[in-house]
C-alpha cells in the first residue's frame, strides 16, 4: 500500500501529545507527516512543521490557514489530527470534516452534547471518517478483551468494573500551580474535571470492551481539596443496554497511583482483568477454572489481538504501539475509502464520532446526577 | 501471665471458622478450651469438646446448658466465642454478657439495629467485654495503617477506598446449591447478601483504619443472576464522620477474584495500599515521593504493627496470626478485668460491640439507599 | 484419633522457632505438649514447660533428664522435637532415637556426613520414625509441584532453579553484631555460612518437588564483606539421578530480598513457579499454553495439596500451616505405628533422615568444589 | 538540529528487527531513512526501500553497491545500520568503518575475538562511531540504575545477579523447525547458543550497569534436548574488575518464561531490581530502609533516566523508546561529530564496539570453562 500523507493541527514543539501522535501515526509507516499548524504561535508552529518534514507551503500558521492551503491541493493530507485545547476540538473538527477531510480528534470531541451530536451528523453526512483519541482501546489485550466479548467466551457480561486513578492533584501546595489549576476552573475545564480527563477514558474502554452504552448513571462527586470547584475524585454506578451492570471509580487524588487505567469484565462463563501500566498481561479465568495469564503476542491470541502487535512476546510496545494502532486501523479505512473498496471490518477499531458523543453524553448525566444527589440519570441520545 | 480458659460455642467439627477461632486462641498460650457446645448434634458436640480437651462435665449439649453449667462454677471460663449461625447470635451473646461472661461473637453481632443496640447497652452496663471478629483487623499491616493514621503520617485522610469482591457465587448452575442458596434468600439471610457478608468487612476496615464512622451513603445494589433476591454485587459511596470521602465495591459474581479484600487510604501527605491476599506488604506513598513497600515483620513498623507479629519478616503468618491477634488482645483486656489494672490501651485493638452496632446501621442504610434509587441515606446511631 | 503426646527439646521462652513448632504441632489438635527440656537454664526451662501446660513431673531442666524421664514412663511422649543448637543435634536426635522415641529434628540433622550416616542408620534399626524440620516443603503448594511431577503432568523433568536470597547479613556494620557473627565463624558455624542455611532449604525443595538427589555439583562461594571466613553468597550448578540440570543461588547480602525462597520446575510437558513470600499462588504453563494460577484450597489442586490446606480458597495459612503439615504427616505415622496399622503413603511426606543426610553431603560436596576453583564433585551417599 | 540521514543493511520487509530499528532511529526525529540495502532479494530489497522514502538511486540491492553509492555521495548517510544474519556483521562493519561510515551493528558484532579486536581497532583508527545494538541497556531505568551505581548511591557493587530466560525452544516436537534448529546447530550458530543469543544481553546489562567488566568465569552448559549440540541452558560464577562477583543464568527451555531479562545489584548501602517485562518500575532498597518504588517518568531520577523518557510518568515507552535512546544518543554524538563539537558525555550511553568484543570475549571463556568441567577461566582482552 502507498503511504498516506497526514496533518496536525496542535501538538507543538515539546508537547507530549504531539510527539506521541508523531509516533503513532508513522510507527508502521503507513503516514508520512506532510502538513501542519502546530503551534498557537504561527512562526513557531511552521519551524516546527519545516523539521518535521512538510514543506514550506504546507508549513501553516494556524487551522484555518491550513484548511484553505490543504483543501485547495490535489494532494490534500489523507488524515487530519487535532490535538489542540480541548475548547477548539469542535471549531477544528467541524471544518475540517465539512471540508472533506478525515479527522482524528483529541478527546474530549466537544465540550456540549449538542457540538458532540453537530459533530456526528457532519460525520455522517460528509462520508469522512471522524475518529476519537480515546487511544488506551489501541492496546493489543483491550482489543483481545474486546475480541473474546464479542465471540461470546464470557457469555452474557453481568458486571463491568472500570477505574482510572491517579494521584499527580493531590498536594494542597501545589493545588495553584497553573498546570493543575485549570483543570479545576469550570470557566476552563468545562462542567468537569477528573471525570471528563480520566474517568472518560475507563468508561470508553467498558463500552468498547463490551459492546454497549451507559443507559442510565448515578454518581457521587468529590472535590478533596479545599477550594476546587470541580471533581477531583468520583464514583458512579451505571447501567448498559446490553443490561450490563457497571461500576466506575476515577480520581486524581489517589497518592500512589500512577496511571492507574485498569478494566474487570465479569460473565456468566468467566471474567477478565487488565491493566494499562502493566499492558502485556491480561488474566482470564474462564468460570470455575484456574486463571490464565494471556501474553501479548502469543499465538493463542485472537486476530484482532495478533493483528494489533508487532514485536515478539515479552516484549513491551507501550503506549506508541497502542495509538499506532488507531492509526493503523484508520490507514487501511482511508485506503478503502480511496480505492472504493472495503475495509476488513475487523480492522475499524478507532473509536468513532458516535463514541466521542457518548462519552460527552454521560459526562453530562454524571454532573447532573452528582447534583441531584445521586439520583439515577439517563444518558441523553 | 496465667493462662486463660476459653470457651466456645458452635463451630463443631469440620466447621472452618471453628477451627480457625480454636488455632487463633491457643496461638500464643494464652487461652486453654476448657468448655464448649459446639454441635447442633448434642452427643456430637460433647464428643468434640472431650476430644478437643474439655473435661466431661463442660462439654455441654447446647448453649443454654453451658450457660448454666458455667454460671454456676468458680472456674468458669473467661472468654466465649459465639460462632454458631447469624441469627442466633444475638440471644446468645446477651445471655452470656448478662451472666457476666466476656463474649467474643462472630459477625453480623445481630440481624437488626434494635438487637444491636441492646447488645452495646448490656455490654456496656456488664462492664464485660463484648468483641465481634472483623478478624481481618488482626492483619499487623492493618494495624500499621491505623496506627500511621492516628499518628497523622497521612495527614487528614481524604478519601478511602475499601473493596472485597469474589467470584464464588458467579455460576448460576450452581445457584441452588444450598451452599449458595440460603445466602440470596431474605428468609435466611435477612434484608443483605454480599454486602452483609463481605462488604461490612471492608467497610469495617476502612472505619477501623482511619478511626471514623459512616454518616451517610448512597448505594447500588445488583443481583447479576437471574431470581435471586438479595444482591450480589454492589457500590457505595459513603462519607465520614471526620469528612473523609468513601468508595466501596464489593461483589460474589467477579470470577476470577478470590479473597479480594484491599484497602486504599489517601490524605494530604501520602496514601496506603493493601490486600488480604498478600498480607505481608504494606505500599506507603509519601506525597511526591517514591512508593515504598514496608514488610511484616520489618523494625521499622510502628510498635502496633510489631506487637501483632510473631515470625521474623518474610514469611507468612496469616489468618491464623490476625485472628490469634484478636485473641491476644482480648487476653490483655481480660487479664487487667481480672487483676484490676489497665490494659495498655495500644493492645485493645479488637472490634468492640459498638462497631458491631455500626456496621449493621450501615449495611441497613445501604438497603434503604438502594431501595430508594441511591439517595443518600443517614447511618442511624 | 486420640491425641498424641508430645515433646520439646529447646525452643524455649522467646524463641522463635520453638512458638513455630508449638502452633505447628497444635494446629489440627493431633498432638498435646506433654514434656520438655526447654531451655539451656534448667530453671526457666522447667518453668515455662510448665506454663505451657506439661505437668511438673516432665518439666526436665535438660535433654538427659528428659531422655532418663520418659523413658521410664509408660505413657512416654509420641513424638520428640529437637530444636536445639545445631552442634547438639546428633547427639540428642541419636540418644532419643536409640530409646525408641520418634524424633524430628531442626536443620541441620548434624554437623557432619559421618554423623548423619549414623542417625539413618539408628533409625533405621529403631524402627522409629526421624523426621528433618526442613518445614517449607509443608506448603500446600509445594505438595501440588510434587505431585505435579510425581504425575507426570510435567513429563521429564528437565531443569531445577532454586533459589533463597536475603540481605540480612549485608550491613558491614552490623558484620560483629553476635546475632550475625557466629554464622561465619567456622568454629560456631561450621564449614558453610549461607549455603548450610539457606540454600540448603532451597535445595530440598528442588529434591522433594522433583524426586531426585544430588548426583554431583560444581560450586562458587564468596564472602562479600571483608573478613568473613565463610561464604555469604553462592551459586551452585548441579546434576540429579534422574538426569534433572539444577541451579541454585543463594544469598545473604542480598539487600531488599527478604525470604527470597523460590522454586522453578521445568520438563517436557511445562513449567512451574513459587515463591515462599507468596505462598498461595503456584504458576503453572503448560507447553504451548498460557500460564494457570494454580490457587492454594483450589478444587482442582492434587490430593496432596488439598490435604495440607485447612482454610478456605484466598486465605493465607502461612508457615504455621506449612509446618502444621509435618506434623500432620507425623501423627498419621505415629497412629499406624501404635496401632500396627499402615499409614496412607501419600500422608508420609515428611523430610527423613536420609534426606538430613543428602542435604548435608550436598552441602559438603559444594564447600569442596568452591574451595578446588569449581571442580564438580559427587555427592557423597 | 538539522535532521540526519541513516541507512539500514538487513532489516527488510516482515523483519521484526528491522521495523524495530526504523521506529527507533524515527522516534525522536532525529534520523531521516535515506539508504537501505534491506533484503537478501536485490529486487524485494530495493521495492522496499523505495517504499520506505529512499530515493531510487539509494534503494540499493546489497551492502557492497550501498558501500559504492553511499561513498560517493556528498550527502552520503550519517549512520549505517547492520541487522543482517550474524555471520555477516564483521565484514559489513568493517568495509563500512573503513569507508569512514558510523555504523550501528546488531549483535554479535562479530563471530571471533579477533574479528572483534579488528573492529575495535578500526574503529579506534578511523575516528568513526562503532555502535553494538545492546538496546535493553536503552531502557529507562537502566540508565538510572547505572547512574546510581556511577554516583555511590550502592556504595561499592559487592554482586550482581542477571538472568535471561524464556521457554520457546523448549518443545521437542519442534525442535527440528528451522526457527529452531539453526540455533542450535555449530555450523549456523558458532560456538554457543543460549549465551551468546540471550545471556550476552544479560552480561552486556550487568557490565554497563556497574561499569566493570567480566575478568573470569566459570560455566556450567547444558543440552536439556537430546541431540542438540549447544546450549540450551547455562549457569555462570564470574568476577570483575572492580571486585564485584557475578551469577547469570540464562535458559531457552524454561517454559512459561517468556523474556525473563532481569537484573539485581547489590551493594554495600542497598541494593536493586529491574525486570524487561515490567520495564516501567525499579525496585531500589537502600541498606535496612524500606524498598522504593522507582517509577520511570518521576521527577526524582536521575538525569540520565529523565532523559531517556519521552512520556508522562505510568505510560510505558517499551521496546521503542529504549532502541530509539541508543539512536538519540547516537545522533548528539554523530552532530558534534559533525560540527566539532563535543556531545554530551551523559548522553554517550550506547554500547560500543570496545563492549561488542568484550561480550565475545566472555562468550568464549564460558564455552572454554564449561568444555573443562567448569574451571575459572580469564576473559581475554
Amino acid at each position: 500500500m502507498s503511504k498516506l500523507s497526514w496533518g496536525m493541527i496542535g501538538g507543538g514543539e515539546g508537547s507530549q501529545i504531539g510527539g506521541a501522535h508523531r509516533v503513532a501515526a508513522t510507527l508502521d509507516g503507513a503516514f508520512t507527516f506532510a502538513a501542519g499548524a502546530l503551534d498557537i504561535d504561527p512562526e513557531k508552529g511552521r519551524d516546527f512543521a519545516v523539521r518535521l518534514g512538510a514543506g514550506q507551503d504546507r508549513a501553516y500558521g494556524d487551522w484555518r490557514e491550513m484548511l484553505d492551503g490543504e483543501s485547495s491541493r490535489p494532494d490534500r493530507v489523507d488524515l487530519v489530527t487535532v490535538a489542540t485545547p480541548n475548547n477548539t476540538h469542535f471549531e477544528i473538527t467541524k471544518a475540517f470534516l465539512q471540508a472533506g477531510f478525515n479527522v482524528l480528534c483529541e478527546k474530549p470531541m466537544t465540550t456540549t452534547i449538542a457540538e458532540a451530536e453537530e459533530i456526528v451528523a457532519i460525520a455522517r453526512e460528509s462520508g469522512r471518517l471522524c475518529a476519537v483519541n480515546y487511544g488506551y482501546s489501541g492496546y493489543p489485550l483491550v482489543r483481545q478483551m474486546q475480541a473474546m466479548v464479542a465471540g461470546g467466551e464470557l457469555g452474557r457480561v453481568r458486571l463491568v468494573v472500570a477505574e482510572f486513578a491517579h494521584g499527580f492533584h493531590a498536594d494542597a501546595a501545589d493545588a495553584d500551580n497553573p498546570r493543575v489549576r485549570w483543570r479545576y476552573d469550570p470557566a476552563q475545564a468545562g462542567i468537569s474535571s477528573v471525570v471528563a480527563d480520566c474517568g472518560s477514558h475507563a468508561l470508553h474502554m467498558a463500552c468498547f470492551v463490551i459492546g454497549q452504552e451507559v443507559t442510565t448513571l448515578s454518581a457521587d462527586f468529590a472535590s478533596c481539596i479545599e477550594g476546587r470547584k470541580l471533581e477531583d475524585d468520583a464514583l458512579i454506578a451505571f447501567r448498559m443496554n446490553g443490561g450490563t451492570v457497571g461500576r466506575l471509580w476515577t480520581s486524581a487524588v489517589a497518592v500512589g497511583r500512577m496511571h492507574g487505567l485498569t478494566l474487570q469484565v465479569f460473565g456468566e462463563k468467566g471474567g477478565l482483568r487488565w491493566a494499562q501500566e502493566q499492558p502485556n498481561q491480561l488474566i482470564w479465568t474462564p468460570l470455575n477454572e484456574a486463571s490464565r495469564i494471556l501474553e501479548r503476542g502469543s499465538s493463542e491470541l485472537l486476530p484482532a489481538a495478533q493483528r494489533a502487535s508487532r514485536l515478539a512476546i515479552g516484549h513491551t510496545e507501550g503506549m506508541f504501539g497502542a495509538f499506532g494502532n488507531l492509526y493503523a486501523n484508520l490507514a487501511e479505512a482511508i485506503h478503502a475509502q480511496k480505492e472504493g473498496g472495503r475495509p476488513d471490518k475487523q480492522n475499524l477499531s478507532f473509536p468513532t464520532a458516535e463514541e466521542g458523543l457518548h462519552s460527552i453524553a454521560a459526562i453530562h448525566a454524571a454532573v447532573a446526577s452528582a447534583k441531584a444527589g445521586g439520583t439515577w440519570v439517563a444518558v441523553e441520545r
